[in-house]
């Protein structure tokens, strides 16, 4: 037998919450950027052959030998050893091991800085086409959330007090809206990022430049960076990467923190199911939310993040300095912990058990004013518990009779407690928030609509985008993560 | 008639909370400095003096005119105007307009850049002071609050789950605790801040050095600072200044989010006095506990001014750079807010109403245990309303008869509802954390006393520093702020 | 007679820096919306009456008064006073004085958060109009530095130390590829500020939504905020536009310290006119590039403000809480000192005077391998200096004869120190970097023409997104700052 | 033969950097708690002993249990496994692997949380008396480098202008101060980390509350945290060992940036030896700095840790919550790169070549008033490069004869240009900074006793420290990093 508030909400509950590392650690960057390398390299090798700087055959050398070292890594075998300075003059030497002298031509019209930047740009691409699809399905979720629940009223707060009666399913297309902005802003941010930088540098030795659009091309790349002098240095995307990345942290940070407040007993309007509770080896049978606390803390990370790599560049020369190193490393995590917190959500989400019941009796009730009413008591002299439990049977009047307590006749306040004077009509408020009328069920139907075409947009602007990429001329080595 | 719980907090209730802007903007830094400049220039004037520089009469005509600026600015006349370059050389310009050429001779043996950072020392040190004061109150009235709730018990959070039984005073005492070290801190940093930079800068162009153990002996230092080098740009006591205003700001930011959580309805283990309700113009009879927000987000911005003025000086030279002056731009704003922070803890601490009944109550109720409950009834199928109203007369009778779940017997569960199995003891915990018994009482007055002591010691040691301060031999010309 | 590089910069120099505020403070958020009260209310007004709401006659009775404020408000006199809560109730007040209850019908279908969330859009667009407009002035000043340089060599540097011969041109080509991409993100952004928000908040009260879309014609919004549930409170666009002021920021902070690098007397490469040094009343004959200092750190400043602002907003719940007045505040200071930078960085820009023939002469020589023959002597024991001593006739030599290092004969080492061995090989470069032949003018007159295509692209769309803005229907009442 | 220069600054030079990587990642905190997690059970042990909860010869078999747990730690064989939920039940699950359920018995009187929390101030304590030894080798080298240039010259910058002929070792001082200050703080900390917390939390189940002052003892803790009731999740300790570490960093990132700046081919005042220098496979003989680089970002970095950490505990309820663990984890990296920044800058300080006759020279020169001469000419319409020409046989001729600028006669002005009017006198400056008397040498030896003074004071200081720590009665079982 099956929870009716999970079958409505559609989804699977995973059956228990993989065991998360308490301090997790991202991956090293040296296990990361081989795939990029490989792919870049067997490109630049078609380059040079387009412009005549080596031969077909030498091509075919080189790609097999790339190919090799691809399996190699596949299999565990890293192709750096302890004297090799990094990874680029690691790559060459393990070439040169398997070609012969051929390898070191690799190095003809590209400096390591150069095939960094590159192999940067196509990790950040992967990583936006990725995460775009992530919040795509996010999307999905949420707009199937508000389906589900299209006439729930519940009690909105402001302030954490409650302020109106208010349809749950604003709430989730709230978010679904501000993820909808944060995949156009992904999605602006593609452009600036899938341009090759690979550029002037080195190729200055040569005699004539080489064909950067062929380059391009075999890479998936939309275009060149005009930017020639500093473009191997220049993290500009990476900063509007952390950016975007940091304002989506904001939206789950804040999501989970409001579902950290309505999980508490006090609350008690959602649920997650005890697969998703942290284990406790003094008390096993304690939950706790904190896996909530989880996705609120590392999703504001993203955020800081982007000050460190802000920071690190503040008043640094333009060309290269270790600073854009150390971006790198910044980036590395952000990325690992941007894909986290999207599984994270992914998992989360669809195992939510909302308390539709609780939600419409509180909304139905003059929170308002029934704090308006204990206010009075108190000032009047009543200790805060005598307050509540005088003003209880009233709120329960009154939301039997469906009235708000700025109707009630002087008789009736009295009924309840002699202290009740003319002048509780100062406290409380007319306010006629517990209305359900009002032109809600249209704007809802609007919404839903709205977000469901503008979804199906991007979800085919994203399809574009990525089977572009995919189709690469050029075969990337098989290499896993 | 008053409220009893108001009366047992012992303090006095503001009749409304001054309207608080919105936006504040903290003073202009031009209108701060002044009295400084005054005090360091009458004191620096004895030096030249004691050096034989100049003679007794000079030192008089400067000091009456200084004490003429100063009754001048604290009529609301500043002494600066539009054509001067900044401060200091519009003081000195106002002083010769004054006195004739004896005021330039203040120059000698003294740089802009050694004056400001004598002033600013004299600023720091007087916020240092100020703070430690009211530090010292706000122990006082969280030691008050300890001592009138020694016997109350109420239900300790983790992650915002109720964890145990637990005496409220420890609350009270452990933000005590905070706030003891935040004052160690302080008064170590005291030690660092109130030493005399004024130094080497420019008396390299007399023959002699002048006397700085004279100058700070005036100025009520402790000491010379022995970096002479370049101890006018030297600013690590500002940022250690900072550093313990942001650890100060946490504890703020955490006891007024903690506020803000226990004054919601839902919760309803606090209340604010209407009169510190923020108005609304709409719902003039709306609650609002924005107050407690205030205190949450200004507090943490104590933090973001360190991380400001850490941000600026990464990587410049030691010398001076314009960075300095940003510096002291967010000590500024930090100062500001610190001060608003403290005051504000100050009128919000005697007015927050605890519902004591409310809190006895739950602390009485197996709060783990009903989780577990009414998560084996979802699991059974129910949905979450139901399985919640089978459990709450459950717990209802454990209340009573001051049983935990895990003693049950399988009949009574039964008695609530025949979906629980024998497995439910899986479920349930055998957690004695509704025990009042243990080492409690002995572990509060141990707390209370050594608290007590240590505010003592605290107190003495800082009229002492405060009253070697005040008795400064030059007189400082009368200034408002 | 002017200064030969002045006039090639082909700008005017102002005759003086203005005098910079040492400590400048934002101006008061209340002089900053009333101007967008003003014109929102008008509009509002209007679309009450297009909903049957109020007649005709009101809606001029309101804007005759709204006119009135807004004249009072241009000759100094605000209406906010010390008993209103805030700008809002204050402005209904001065209106009901001025028109009777007619004022107070403005609230209908608009509560304050929805009236100020308008006026913060309003004010954002006004602002990212403004700094566009700003950035297309320095990308036509960048391109013109770039134009006036074409054809100067200069030794690039990485690291700090010489990297290569590289044409000057590139140089500002790189700053302007990146205000460039500044541009792009602004005019990205623009499309997600000017959308009305105003929306659902309170409209709930009557029984037919108003015309949004009318509001959002009235007021040049380019369309309606589809989220209609915590549209008052969702700031995304002003963590957005903080991000791409932050990444502009870093350009500029970049730009500066590299100015300032090249600004001491041992690079010597760069000067600013007299006028441009900060006075400095002791020595008032000593030069400082403060100015360019002022630059690196205010600029730098951007990002913390976003810091700030990300910080605020992180796990707070969605609605309406404090932090999002914070932000405000936060934004205001932003605002203050993006304009601040852009203006600076206007004015500094065409002031710099280069050393042209200084810069050609370090391109000429092999500074890599002058460095490595240095070394070369430390390490055989002789002194820094006298190592320096006995290389430098020897890149003089090289100079001269245009050859490099690497290409000279045993012998013609021996000549400068019998110290130069055959292992003088293994430290010297053969790098060809000393060359100005390769596609480098092909690939400049490329970069400044599609620079120039970029910027006349840039410069139209501008010029549409302005005009439609200010043509609104709506007379926005004369205001000043 | 050696170097004259590093024979005196006294140090041996390594032989070649270590190859440092490029992207470093710290050590996973499971690799580093477990030898505190040993240590504290042993002692546990002997607490519950004490208190008559186990029997000597159950200790027994719970150390040697624990011995061999540290035995195969060290050996490479980690505890936990794919089963464990964390660190804390892996190590019980072991024990009672080992022992039977004798292991179990540990969990007594203690709960996860507090376990956790006293292994972390065992990790930070050794991490303050390791820094705190290698701030003191640091402080030895300054005094050293400055007793070592006791009597050289050189020319102080201020805003990267040359100021003021001053004494070279002043600026070793400064830095000296700087670390010495560092010093203070770390040892003011040591008293407020060095406490217990160990605490309440679970002995409420037991009828006595167990002796933490033998624990304390046994650990070496100097005493007990009299926070009882969020001792396990209080950190503040960990947010002040941040401060003082980014403060630090601050000091460490502001000197390499100087030396960067010195040791640019264009400033020529300092060289580090080629083996420092970052290889590069394309130019193997190309040197670049960037060692340098990495020392000023990485310990910038220190303060990026501090911001994520107090943003993490912003408006967060005091008691657990997850961002404490994100705490630990920026904690590690803070950790990792705080003594690599410390051995960095040990490895680096010896090895700096500095140019002394070079300086020498340059404090010789009139510089500031070279610049106003140069502008004089620009602005009579020289280009720049002829100015510059023009001045530097007037240098010249000043520094022979020992003049400044201001001195000269009209007419000796006239012998480089004729443009030099007599105007030029309001160009040039009177400043006397050339001259070299004064009270400085006076100041030197003040300040270089006062530093070895404190030095001493320190060490000793940092001894007993570490004496009474290292001499705790239960023995650690011997584990490897």
């Amino acid at each position: 037998m099956e929870s009716d508030d999970q079958s409505k909400n559609g989804f699977p509950v995973p059956t228990r919450v993989s065991r998360m590392r308490r301090f997790p650690t991202p991956p090293d960057l040296e296990k990361i950027l081989p795939r990029y390398q490989l792919a870049s390299s067997a490109a630049h090798a078609r380059v040079l052959m387009a412009s005549g700087l080596i031969k077909a055959e030498v091509v075919d050398q080189i790609v097999t030998g790339l190919e090799q070292i691809g399996q190699e890594f596949a299999a565990g075998k890293h192709f750096i050893n302890d004297d090799d300075i990094d990874l680029y003059t690691a790559l060459i030497r393990r070439l040169s091991e398997l070609t012969g002298t051929v390898g070191e031509r690799l190095n003809q019209g590209r400096s390591d800085e150069d095939w960094l930047a590159t192999d940067v740009r196509l990790w950040v691409r992967d990583t936006l086409l990725d995460a775009l699809l992530k919040l795509i399905e996010l999307r999905t979720m949420f707009l199937q959330l508000a389906t589900a629940h299209e006439d729930v009223f519940f009690s909105a707060y402001t302030h954490m007090q409650p302020k109106r009666r208010e349809m749950l399913c604003f709430h989730f297309l709230s978010v679904e809206s501000r993820l909808r902005q944060d995949c156009e802003r992904f999605l602006d941010l593609f452009g600036r990022v899938n341009l090759i930088s690979a550029g002037l540098d080195n190729q200055i030795l040569l005699e004539h430049p080489l064909d950067r659009g062929l380059l391009a091309r075999l890479l998936g790349f939309d275009g060149i960076q005009h930017n020639t002098f500093d473009s191997v240095s220049e993290v500009d995307y990476v900063i509007e990467f952390a950016s975007c990345a940091a304002i989506f942290g904001t939206h789950l940070s804040q999501f989970a923190g409001e579902m950290l407040l309505w999980s508490t007993q006090e609350f008690g309007l959602v649920r997650l199911p005890r697969q998703f509770s942290f284990e406790n080896e003094t008390f096993p049978d304690r939950k706790s939310s904190e896996v909530l606390e989880v996705l609120r803390s590392r999703s504001a990370s993203l955020g800081y993040k982007l000050t460190e790599i802000l920071s690190q560049l503040k008043g640094i020369p333009s060309a290269s300095s270790h600073e854009s190193s150390e971006v790198l490393s910044a980036l590395n995590e952000l990325i690992y912990n941007l894909d986290f917190v999207l599984e994270l959500t992914k998992t989360i989400l669809p195992a939510l058990i909302f308390d539709i019941k609780r939600m419409t009796d509180l909304s139905e009730v003059d929170m308002a004013n029934r704090a308006n009413a204990i206010d009075y008591l108190i000032e009047k002299g009543f200790a805060p518990d005598k307050a509540v439990s005088l003003v209880e049977p009233l709120v329960e009047y009154c939301r039997k009779r469906k009235r708000t307590m700025s109707d009630l006749a002087p008789g009736e306040w009295m009924q309840f407690s002699p202290a009740f004077d003319r002048d509780i009509y100062k406290y409380v408020s007319k306010d006629e928030s517990l209305g359900t009328s009002g032109p809600r069920y249209e704007l809802v139907s609007q919404a839903i609509g709205y977000g469901r075409q503008r979804l199906a947009h991007d979800h085919e602007q994203l399809a574009a985008l990525s089977s572009k990429v995919k189709s690469l001329t050029v075969e990337v080595p098989t290499t896993t993560e």
